[in-house]
Parts: structure tokens; sequence; C-alpha cells
């Protein structure tokens, strides 16, 4: 079971609490990317060191390896990724539509070849929920359709209606043997808000823990994107956590929050890491930029985090110059914290009223905007 | 300056201290391989809480990339890499030798083709030492000329010659204008006793502040490798550190102990640590074996490094199996750890005088043979 109370609001902004078996989150919370359980390059103590409050991971990725019913032998996802503290799965939903070959849609479920090994392997609303019961998260997403970008209304219409009858049979089976954790819907829709509408009114007629949008930050202009999830948020209940899966960049975090978005994702802090882009206070430090070959200060100078306050721009350009996994390491674990920092920031704005306000914190500054906004779906199939 | 006392002996084996401008280290010591001025994966400030007293990083990358000028601008060496304890530099004639190309070596030093960008560049006896000074290392090492295995004694013989040749040279060079730490001379020769005898006296002449045995661990048998070690430690200055290069197992390093060495470096813990092998206190462990996939136990329960207090074998054969770059981090982190506590063992048995006895501390013995010895050269051209 899980419970979230919304603590304080800025015009559409909360700031609120969500409750796990395995600890609660302060929201807005943005949720590192472990995909196969780990964080790329960071030791679990050293997350929780940073101030990750809850995980990401994949269930399609878990599924395909180690398999479930290992994991649950060795005493379910916690136990087997040594992180106490509360996980969210994504139901591979997106995995199945992008990663996945053969992969053939019926009214029942999905049936695809690993991208693995070939297996054949089948996924329906319920063995997806079921699986995640096994796995005792505490946040179990549905199946859902994925379409790509761009499609027409009629596509569009197609996948979310089977995404919702999905979502009833998810909930049916959730609610006849429930995991300890909840069960989110998933609304789709693409860029069509009528249809995104009618998904949001039968989603919340189900009564989920919480609600996502999904299918944004696919490949559609920023415009789009950010007009989708003012306009669906707007109809999502209000008790009830929302989830923006795989956005984003920092800015559009920031707008996500002021349209009433509790919950993000995204791989940017760890891929641009690997890429040698840093977030910082004052913008974003490309670290293959022949200006920081001798800068002997830190990756920013405002931030405390274990690399900020260890190591120059210097080591880490010659590092991700040379290479070197110690660089993309270090670059994560600040860039993640930058990140968690952010969140921390927004959460205090959104709590003093001045979230809406021009001068509100430093760190809520968008970053350069040249990194592209579709590169940060975590739900794109890096595994 | 640098300093150095023996406190216990064993037998041939000795325990000391070795005092340098950043730190005194407890010999004998395993020196973490640091190539490029970081452990691969592993954060300075992780590498301290290891107990790692002093690091092995290597003049010839340094040199070409990010450059001499550049660390000196930065600070030096210690400041560039964030790491404030002692710092040895190999002198990357092996590097020259195996990794360089169009090498031409003639009396005056030796004349390559950077492996990064083609640029030509010249090493020479005097150029060498004076880098490693401005890098303000601990501890520098001499430009030698190191032949591949096999050779004859006629090429072993001109080697050691042209060897100490330029030793002759870098003791000069360093007199007339010293680093801040000390310069070690390395004993070349072969397999060919009567060569590295009349080395070993040679450099033992010329009153270097350590003796290294390079030229080892090149791909010869084992029996080979025991045979020189043994018979070229006994013949240099009993009252000077001695620096075995690139060994290796931890059986190698406990026989060489045994022979009267100090100092070692080998890239087989993190090297190992990326093919998914822990060296454990119940020997190897190779986490691809299936065995270890639903194996809850740590990766070595008598271990308390922050890997074995937290992760299961099962979750590091998932990761290490998935290609995940945290199970290498994670593996690394222990492998590190385990010659680290395994040279605090030997440290205390040396002490104790157990070292030669049978029923000798544990974690002294021998990993899985298996692993091959020649693969543990830190002097191997992986950058």
């Amino acid at each position: 079971m899980i419970g979230f109370q919304v603590t304080a609001t800025d015009g559409a902004a909360r700031r609120g609490v969500l409750s796990t078996p395995h600890g609660t989150i302060e929201t807005p919370a943005f949720m590192p990317v472990a995909t196969l359980g780990a964080v790329k390059g960071i030791a679990p103590g050293e997350l929780e060191g940073l101030g990750a409050q809850i995980l990401l991971a994949n269930l399609y990725h878990l599924a395909l390896r180690p398999g479930i019913e290992t994991i649950e032998r060795l005493g379910g996802l916690h136990a087997f990724t040594a992180w106490g503290r509360p996980i969210l799965t994504d139901s591979g939903g997106y995995q199945v539509f992008s990663l996945a070959e053969r992969r053939v849609i019926d009214d029942g479920g999905v049936t695809f070849r690993s991208h693995l090994d070939g297996a054949a392997v089948r996924f329906t609303p319920e063995s997806v929920v079921d699986m995640q019961r096994r796995l005792g998260v505490d946040v179990a997403m549905v199946l859902d359709e994925c379409p790509p970008w761009p499609i027409g209304e009629e596509e569009a219409s197609r996948a979310a209606e089977r995404t919702l009858a999905w979502a009833r049979k998810a909930r049916e089976a959730w609610a006849a043997s429930p995991g300890p954790g909840g069960l989110f819907g998933i609304v789709q829709g693409g860029a069509f808000p009528t249809v995104r509408e009618r998904a949001a009114a039968e989603l919340s007629a189900l009564d989920f823990d919480g609600y996502a949008i999904g299918g944004v930050s696919v490949g559609e202009p920023e415009e789009i994107r950010r007009r989708t999830v003012e306009h669906t948020a707007a109809r999502l209940p209000t008790g009830k956590p929302r989830y923006l899966m795989g956005v984003g960049r920092p800015e559009d975090i920031g707008h996500a929050v002021a349209a009433g978005i509790d919950l993000f994702d995204c791989v940017l802090p760890a891929r641009n890491a690997r890429h040698g882009e840093l977030f910082t206070r004052s913008g974003v430090v490309r670290l293959k930029n022949a200006r920081y070959r001798d800068d002997p200060r830190p990756p920013d100078p405002d931030c405390s985090c274990p690399t900020c306050r260890r190591v120059s721009r210097a080591l880490l350009a010659h590092l991700v110059r040379s290479g070197e996994v110690t660089g993309m390491v270090l670059a994560t674990v600040h860039n993640l914290s930058f990140y968690l920092d952010f969140m921390a920031d927004i959460r205090q704005a959104t709590a003093s009223g001045e979230l809406a306000s021009p001068g509100r914190s430093q760190t809520a500054r968008p970053a350069d905007p040249a990194v592209s906004p579709s590169a940060g779906s975590s739900r794109t199939p890096t595994p």
C-alpha cells in the first residue's frame, strides 16, 4: 500500500509526501535510472549518500535477465539490488515496443522475442503486474502500448484504447492479488488532447494509486510535449501522485512541476556524463571543449557533491578525453547530485510559494538548451 | 628526498617504512595502478578508504596526454589527480617498447611516434627524470630498455648495458636538479643470472634511492621469473627499498616478499574485475560461472570492503553478465581491497616472524592458479 499527501501548493505545483513500504519520498522527486538494478557506475551506498530517495528499474530487462524467479528466490528486488529505499519498476511496455524483436500485439497482450537470445516471451497486463508483485516493488506500472512519434489521431486513439483495456485488466489482477506497494496507470494518447482527455478520465475512474503520463519525450517537439503535459496533468486526480515518464532536462522538469507533476525519471544525468557533459548551476559544461583542459575549478563551484569537493574540470576533461571510465563515474556522481539538489530546491520553492516567481532559486535556471530534449527518455532502449 | 627503514625481518623478507614527501608507506606495499591518473572506475576518496598508501601512474601516458606542462601548470601530479598520498611514476620505458610506433633507439635515448596521434616524441634518460621532477612525484623511475620475452643472452646483455648507461645519465641529471622525491634504478638482464648480477652491482654503486627489478612478468615461465626475482633481490642493497615491477598474483607477491621485495604493482585486481573474476580468501570466484547466479553470499564472506558489506555474488554476476559497468566498479573495489588486506597480513606475518611458517595467515593462500600469471604486468600497454 502507498499513500500520498499534498503538503503545499503553488499554482498547479504541489509539494507532497509519498509513503511506500520502503519509506517515504518527498515530492516533486527525481528517480535515478537503474534499468538493470544498478545506476551505471554508481554503488548503492553512494546513491544513498547523494540523497536519492527512490530508484527506477525496468521490468522488461529484469524479466529477461536474471529472471523474476531468480530475483524472487533471492528475496525480492530490494534484496537483490542491495537498495533498501523505494523502487518503482517501469512495466516494460516501452521496451517491448522499442527493443524487442518480432513483436505481435493482440488484445490479450504482446508476444515478442527477447533482444538477448531470441527466446519467445509473452507479456500480458496480468502477468506484468504479477511479476512486479513478486519483485516486491513499491510502485508497479501497468503494461501500456507506447506508439512511436509521429502517429495520426486514429492510431493514437487505438493505442490509448488498448492501454485502457489493459489497465482495467491490470487493475483487476492487482486487486485480486495485490503487491506490497501501489499500482500506477499510464495515460497514452499521443499529441491529441481529446484522446488524452478520455484516457485520463477513464483511468481516473479505475482508482489507481497514481497516474503516469506516457508517450512523451519520444521525439516530439518541445512545444507539443509541454502542451500535452499541461493538458493531461490538469485532468488527473489531485489526490494521487502524477509521474511524467522519461522527462527530462532540468527546464522540462521545472515546467512539468509547475503543471502539477510529482515524479520524474530520466537517463540524461548518466548519459550526458558518459558524453562528458556536466549540468552545473551556471549552464552545461562540455568537458571536451578545449577551454577545460587547464581549468582547475571544480566541475560546479556551487556544488558540494563528492566529485565537486575533490576533483577539477581539468582532471575530468582528461579522463573523459582518454575514455577512462573513472571520468564517467565522477561525472555521473555530479550530474545525479545536480538533479537531486535541483529537486530539493524545487520542493523548497514550491513550499514557500516561490516556484512561479521570476526570482526563484538559481539552480532552477535552465541548462544549455543545446542538450537535445528528446535524448532524455529513460524509456529509451539503451540497456 | 625519501627514506627507508627496515623495522623487522623474517628470513629474507622485511617489514619497513618508506618516507616520502607525501607521507609514509608501510612495506611490503601494493600500489594500485592509475595509469592515466585514476584507478579505473574508482574515485580517489574511495581508494583512500580502501587503505591504498601509494598509487602508480605512468609517465609515458601522462606525457602524451594531457602533457607535462599542463599538469605542472595545474600544480603537479598530486593536485591534478586529487590524490594527496604518495605517487610513483613508471618511466614509460615499457610503454615505449610495447606501445609506441616506429621506435628508434640510440645511445642517447629513444624516438617514437605517439600511439595517440602519431606525433614524434623523444625520451632521453635526462628528459624522463626531468619530467618526473616537474610532476612532483614521490618516486621517479629511470628510463630503461625493456626487451620482450624471449631473448638471447647477448641481446639481454646489450639491453641491460644500455639501461645501465642510461641509469648513470639519469642519476647525474637527478643529482644536478633533483625532484622532491626519490629516484629508483631498474635492473634488467632477462633470465640470465650473470647479466642481472652485473646490472645489480653497477646500479648499486650509483646509490639510487631504491631499486626495481624490471623485465619480468613479460611472458616468461613462472619458474624462471621466481628464480630471477630471488637471485636479483639478493644482490640489491639491503638498506634501500626493492620494487618488483608488474607482479602479480597473490602467490607471486608472497614468494617475492619472502625473497626480500618491498613494493609491488599489478593490473590484475582491476583487470580481473573487468572480466568478472574476484580474488577471495577461499580462491578465485569466476562470476560468469552459472553457480553464482543464485548465490546470495557476499563476494568474499571474510572481507569487510564496501562491496562485500553490501552486495551479493548474484547481483555482481548479473551485472557482469549484462556488461553493466557498475559490476566492474564493485568488483574492482573488492579486488583492490583484497590485495591491500593481503599486504597488511603479509606485513603482520613478517613482523611476527610467521611469514615462512606453514600456518601463516589464511589470506596468503594462493588464489586459483588458473589465472594467467603473465597477464599481470602493469607494464602492459592497456591504456
